[in-house]
């Protein structure tokens, strides 16, 4: 049994799999607004850097979908009437930089089609490209990252970077997606991922359906199992990879890597090049802080006393001296740096030309 | 306000403060059965090395009072009939050493004391004399551990080593507590310490009582929060301390320790000399594993895939390499190995003496 699709479009609605009650529920929630879309991307019922930049598209074909019965009548006008439901999309979640990237291309569209009217019918056509193409760049990452795992291996992953963080296939999920197909993995672990739970609640439940072998441990774990187990590599994904090879993640995942340098694993993020932000280095990736009742609150009632202090960011920045490897759907950046990432980038483009 | 007694001992009866519904609810829950007392400390009513060793002692009195009436007529009678609660204590949990010290204690005065009569009111005195002994070791614990603190430090800690864990004021927190006192602290990190969250429900409790600066955070955010806050010691208590320096504790801590290392973090352990097992090294320490519930549910409610395989490991054991001073009621072992740590023991015997 295949995981379900975290975003369906059907009948000119959005559909979003309410990932904050997987997996013991599975619901689809409907959409035609894009403030409420904005809404669902900041609650987390879809998360993710890949499906966030997916479901900001199609947040986008939304807002001119509002618009159609009063339809602008130049590029102009169609920027200034997108304009507030695009800022709602982009204020929805500062760290992954898909989100951004979705709405750039949308702009570029709205830029070449305003003066045609058939901005509706290409912003459509965009996003439903968009998340086609993502699943596309999935099994090219997950083949790609496969080719590095060795045979017999035991791997670690964070957080839920998997179907349900993509259009479909998964990054870090796809690499190991991959590795299983090829018969090279003998068993994965998975951090819990707190405070929402991803890896318990999102990846355990993919690799399950999948009967890839999965064992579910707490983060404070990791150490201990890795002394135990000797993984070969730890894999994750990315919502953010700086232009110096620097890499935001969910937090936990700069852990990892450091603990994983200390057992001799290797560390690989998975990503594609649409999460990469060759503008900035690591240390200016804003990071998130998600609200405080994330961790003094479970299932609605109090753990922490009242009025506690915490501290509660969503991704922390593994340093690029950590990181093995870097794998995209153009291919492997090993031991990455400002100028293999950026050569990486360019030769992409051009390959995509 | 101080931080209320883990343990209390009144009309011949224990009473123990319910530390899994701490800090929204202080509840206290009466014993007068040593099996029962078993169960209690099993399911972490009580916790943490030392106090469970108190708790250990006052369960063999409570043995002891129920083989009163068919009083046992010598030191061999005596062992044959408390056998059984001794088992059972013993059974309870594996990792903590205080627990077996504890009992060793109880053995050796039905040895001197079993043939005239007055076991009980000697397992009784001695009970008492374990518990009021551990609050002055800690206050030694903490004045000795506070000595190493710079000015103006934040330290880290992790699942609660404080009042709670002990006979009261704390080892880990004891250090913090003491160096607070001293005007050290300008803040303290707690890790949240899943799946029981000692950090977020006790640690975080006892130090806001104590008016002392806490900041609360997922264990995932270590590495993060370590990069930007700068702390100064990473201070945590100890479940057993091996022959060779490697210290048992609660499961998180060997990831904290090489996180610390990272960052120029230095790594302490805050323990009385009955969490030492001079008899083994870090590798033979037994690791309980905890029921897999604690992580597939939380409040009673299945967060996790249906038939999940779970590794939960209640402990880790960080290597002696990784530590930099295990702090004892007799002073200071700094970059512990197997000849300063037995020097250590030997030395506080005789000055025990």
């Amino acid at each position: 049994m295949a995981t379900p699709s975290a975003i369906i479009w059907s009948n000119n609605q959005l559909q979003l799999l309410d990932q904050r009650i997987l997996p013991v529920q599975c619901e689809y929630l409907h959409y035609d607004d894009p403030y409420i879309v904005a809404d669902a991307i900041r609650a987390m019922v879809v998360r993710g850097a890949p499906a966030i930049g997916i479901t900001a598209a199609y947040g986008m074909v939304l807002a001119a979908q509002q618009l159609i019965k009063s339809s602008p009548a130049s590029t102009a006008a169609w920027h200034l009437a997108l304009r507030p439901a695009r800022e709602a999309l982009a204020n929805s979640r500062p760290t992954a930089v898909n989100l951004f990237w979705a709405l750039e291309r949308c702009d570029r569209v709205i830029e070449e089609r305003g003066n045609d009217g058939k901005v509706l019918q290409a912003l459509t056509d965009l996003a439903i490209h968009i998340h086609a193409e993502d699943i596309q760049l999935n099994q090219r990452i997950g083949d790609f990252g496969a080719s590095l795992i060795p045979a017999d291996s035991i791997v670690y992953t964070h957080c839920n970077a998997g179907a349900l963080a993509t259009g479909g296939y998964g990054t870090a999920l796809g690499v190991i997606r991959s590795a299983h197909r090829d018969g090279k993995i003998r068993g994965v672990f998975a951090g819990e991922t707190r405070p929402w739970l991803q890896g318990a609640r999102l990846t355990s439940w993919e690799l399950m359906q999948d009967g890839i072998p999965v064992t579910l441990a707490i983060e404070g774990a990791a150490a201990h199992l890795m002394r135990e187990h000797k993984p070969s590599w730890i894999i994750v994904g990315a919502d953010r990879i700086a232009a110096n090879g620097d890499a935001a993640n969910k937090i936990g995942t700069y852990n990892l890597a450091i603990i994983a340098k200390h057992h001799g694993a290797k560390v690989m993020f998975a990503a594609p090049t649409s999460t990469f932000d060759a503008l900035i280095d690591g240390p200016q990736i804003p990071i998130e802080q998600r609200p405080a009742e994330e961790i003094t609150h479970s299932f609605g009632k109090r753990v922490a006393p009242e009025n506690m202090v915490i501290s509660n960011p969503a991704f922390d920045v593994t340093p690029a001296q950590l990181i093995d490897a870097i794998v995209t759907e153009h291919g492997i950046i090993h031991q990455p740096d400002r100028i293999k990432v950026l050569a990486h980038l360019a030769e992409g483009k051009r390959n995509n030309r």
